[in-house]
């Protein structure tokens, strides 16, 4: 190892110093080890450990080439990650689902809204009429892309916000998770870079992994939500296959990304000719009067794939979910043909039949002001009773509050201590991997207020206090 | 491309003659290269060469080892498919899946019964009734690893066919081509050799192209259904991790293998520690007065995934399925929770109901009486009209006829001929990637019979007897 760390730290000089400009050839594994007298082997791991730092970039049958050189120039605000099993993002995320399985916990780490807030009774009427009848449970026009009728009313509320869309364009799938991995399969090849936001969604980590994609991240903007800056950086220096954002009602943080930058997002894409997966599963769950404009909106080259379901909505029992899919379409079916085959094909048909007399827009009003109404209780609450160094991010849309907890709180441990007490949260290694990153905590406020609720927030802050006392003396000590 | 084929030809000799044994470890690629003069490159391409050829066999981070070498001793009865993208076996499937929806076909193509015998009315009448309340909606109850009552329903039927189950063992799925992906996915890494029987469902050729496996196939025994020996030779020659297997009611052929042959598959199993991944989607179509064990009746060691559904007796638009985990229930919750998520809860609860109260027995008791019927009168009707030639090949089980045309009668000749007809029937291509097995037919006999039926099998028999006409004009020509 150490004739490796030699020859990539020679190597690393000569970029530096200019020798090797941003997006020059590097020479090829053998010339390199011909010229410096290096085994084949060695060569490959300095090549690699560049390529782990940043500085060189590998391009699939070209060979190795110098990435932007930042680092010496302006602060580098991204970062690359390697990603490896012993990472195991899945273990960990596995046992925080787990966790809020427990029938006695009180909720606050859950993924969904308060059940009593979906599911409304138009729509288990409807359930209860269909279900009676056999033809509603035939496969036969459930096969991909999904029941044409529910293809068409989805199409619809994209051309409500001027996106022209036809039936075509959406298949159907069992949720979003299963949207937003097929687009993922349909676009990349192993080895592929994907840029992903630095606080993301778990099942961002885990698809790359999967797939066996290089990931970079960019950190999110303290003011904007997005930076654009990093992304324009990233993509200047990386050969990004694919994008994979949340941009609106972003899942923990809360934000919404402005239009201007959206609109700016989509013509560096179309620039750099990025395909861009775009997780909008909160895109109803909006406060304000205007339903916020998905990247697709943007999108005038089919670069964007928009996944959305209605499991936030109705209920993620459901397991229906869609992809805006365009001429991906039929890759996508046949990824599909090869897994979960199609979404039930009762529920499709109940959807049409709730989507297409307008139930839906009246249960969204209802729904939207309840998590309204519930997330500012909670808000107000924890801003009165949360320690001084606690910092709350609250935006006007979603179910999540986020917190920040004071320095060196770590998040996992208020996390355990809370699990004791049958009380749910979500700490932050769930959303990033970075070290950097553990004193945050997700908050799910879409329940109606209760005596219990204020006792498990009481015990929340509690719990941290506990946290910063120990530290205190553990100092003074 | 030349001098990787002139030095493979060079090593092929050294296994030939014995210089190299089987199961000896060949050199290295840099000592060959460093010996042969060959560069790099070269040596590679050569060894794949002899990798794919089935000569070696590579093992991870150890290098590359002679395999056994049969062709000199007894004929070789396996083949080593080398899967690459460009046999596209994904788009293939695709089409005919395509083809099979179209509603004015005759469905004789269709994988699926007939919807009529699915689906009775008392599971119906339970979904009427359950899909009136909330609480069955819920999706907290059912994440991985699934309705827990469900599950518990599932371990009793493997109990009752002395298999010792509990509900931790069972995973339910979207399917049970879900229940097969996940197990898959679970025991193997890319790089590694799966085991296939050369006739079978085309999703294992997907699934093991997905993942990067190396396949091998054995081809079926014409008497047992399954060739003990083949199977022997090709475990003792190559690292197999992972068999997948159909053993009772086999699609598309139909044969059920025997306990005394599954004993033995068992044995050896055992012997090498090799998985196996049991599809027994059909278990419950025989026609017999027992049900066919599966292999995880064999099992001691905790080596069979076997994997089923509903989707065959209850209908497929309900994505159920499950895998009988047992040890991986653990990975295979993680995967899932990373993908599907889950099945859906309404119908988990509902199939809860229906199992409980033995509604399901006395269903699958009138599905096979159906089944036998409707596919004795296929067979009769076929039996008189089919063209001289024509072999079918009938089993007590199942709705399948699977028919041998006659030689150098193209089975997709036959199946585009009668698509322009409206009808639908499935050519062997979609089962067996093999250039050597195009001349079988699978039709589906689920239906009533019906004038459109025989006039379907009137046009089948006169399709191939007019391919047989052209093909002796153009041989007298």
């Amino acid at each position: 190892m150490y004739k490796s760390e030699q020859l990539a730290h020679n190597l690393r000089l000569l970029i530096d110093n200019g020798t090797w400009p941003a997006h020059s050839k590097l020479p090829s594994l053998r010339q390199q080890a011909q010229s410096s007298g290096y085994s084949l082997m060695t060569v490959m791991n300095a090549y690699q450990e560049l390529e782990a730092q940043g500085l060189i970039y590998a391009k699939e049958k070209s060979g190795y080439f110098v990435a932007e050189h930042l680092s010496t120039q302006v602060p580098q605000t991204y970062s690359v990650v390697s990603l490896n099993p012993k990472i195991e993002i899945n273990s960990q995320v596995f046992k925080y689902l787990k966790s809020t399985q427990h029938q006695q916990i009180v909720p606050l780490g859950s993924a969904f809204p308060d059940h009593q807030l979906l599911c409304p009774s138009k729509l288990i009427q409807i359930m209860g009429q269909l279900a009676r009848n056999r033809k509603n449970y035939e496969q036969s026009s459930n096969l991909p892309p999904g029941n044409f009728a529910l293809r068409q009313l989805i199409a619809q509320r994209y051309c409500m916000q001027g996106i022209t869309t036809d039936a075509d364009d959406i298949v159907i799938t069992s949720g979003c998770l299963d949207a937003l991995n097929l687009s993922l399969q349909a676009i990349t090849q192993p080895g592929d870079y994907i840029l992903l936001q630095q606080t993301i969604f778990y099942g961002a980590w885990q698809a790359a992994e999967r797939l066996g994609l290089k990931v970079i991240t960019i950190p999110e903007h303290p003011q904007h939500g997005f930076d654009l800056e990093a992304f324009e950086q990233v993509i200047q220096s990386y050969p990004i296959k694919v994008c994979w954002f949340m941009l609106n009602a972003h899942n923990p943080i809360g934000f919404t990304v402005s239009d201007e930058i959206k609109y700016k997002i989509a013509k560096l894409l179309h620039q750099h000719q990025i395909h861009l997966i775009e997780d909008d599963v909160y895109e109803e769950l909006f406060y304000g009067s205007k339903k916020p404009l998905p990247m697709k909106y943007f999108d005038q080259q089919n670069l964007v794939l928009h996944c959305s379901s209605f499991s936030k909505t109705l209920g993620a029992g459901f397991r229906v979910g869609w992809v805006y899919a365009g001429k991906f379409s039929e890759h996508i079916q046949h990824l599909q043909l090869m897994s979960t085959i199609s979404a039930n094909s009762l529920i499709q048909n109940a959807l049409v039949e709730f989507l297409s007399h307008h139930h839906y827009e009246k249960h969204l009003r209802g729904l939207r002001r309840s998590l309204e109404k519930h997330k500012k209780q909670f808000y107000l609450y924890l801003k009165q009773h949360l320690p001084v160094g606690c910092e709350i991010f609250n935006y006007a849309s979603g179910y999540f509050l986020w917190i920040k907890l004071p320095d060196h709180v770590n998040s996992i441990e208020i996390y355990e201590d809370l699990l004791e007490q049958h009380i749910g949260v979500t700490p932050s290694p769930l959303f990033n991997i970075l070290q950097s990153q553990q004193h945050f905590l997700r908050i799910n406020c879409s329940f109606e207020w209760h005596s219990d609720i204020a006792h498990a927030l009481d015990q929340l802050s509690q719990s941290i206090q506990n946290h910063l006392k120990l530290r205190q003396i553990t100092h003074s000590a």
